[in-house]
């Protein structure tokens, strides 16, 4: 693929309010945890918005819980049109609670029943960015 | 969307070249780099795949490469099918080098030719894991 030409794209800034919206439209994430000594893990889980906007996936006993338990995590979701080179990403940070998952707790669609412990963040920041196209034609030199 | 219904799903290990072959099949990764007190920093790039199997991606001044510089990094392309709940996802983990680009180095397709800085991340570590289909239908009690 060659970089698209035309109009030339813009990286700005999300606001939370535009940041959740695209969280609540997707429901495939990333999860990352930092751990000491080598480079963070990265897993992508199907996730839930809880009703108290925690971010909530099913995970099993492991180095993905362990992590999480010990450190902050951070949560990323993104859409990217790779055809136009558009696209936005968010990044939510936060702390991670892992407990006994219960039947009454929102579950994931992909998540298999099987999978015992729930993972709630809590978001501390969240941030996001848009790559969009530029349709007004900022040059000054520009002669449309 | 509904978990998808049908054969069984199965989350399976991927061999080195099986991960090679997919991150050559992708033009758009995730790195991830750990910040002190923070949750890890995980943003979108475009990348190439270098001569030596290293990780290239342009990048400018700031956070993202002050903190690759002082820590591990690691680089996750997935790809996942919403539809079936399949794919797989690969995770890089290695060194990062920043430099300045030089007009012979390769330039991912999305780079804007104003980003000055070279990121070359060396793997140390690859894995994967394959989310796919059971089609062969393993149950003891199966009647097909």
């Amino acid at each position: 693929m060659t970089a698209p030409s035309g109009p030339a794209r813009v990286l700005e800034p999300l606001g939370e309010r535009d940041c959740w919206a695209h969280l609540e439209s997707r429901s495939i994430g990333r999860i990352a945890v930092a751990r000491p000594g080598l480079g963070p893990l990265v897993v992508p889980v199907s996730f839930a918005v809880g009703a108290d906007r925690t971010l909530l996936f099913r995970t099993a006993p492991g180095t993905k819980v362990d992590a999480l338990l010990v450190d902050r995590a951070s949560f990323q979701v993104d859409e990217l049109d790779l055809l136009h080179g558009t696209g936005w990403s968010v990044l939510v940070e936060g702390t991670a609670e892992v407990r006994w998952a219960d039947p009454a707790d929102p579950r994931p669609d992909w998540a298999p029943a099987d999978l015992p412990f729930l993972v709630e963040l809590t978001p501390v920041r969240i941030t996001g960015r848009e790559l969009r196209l530029d349709l007004v034609d900022t040059d000054p030199r520009g002669y449309r």
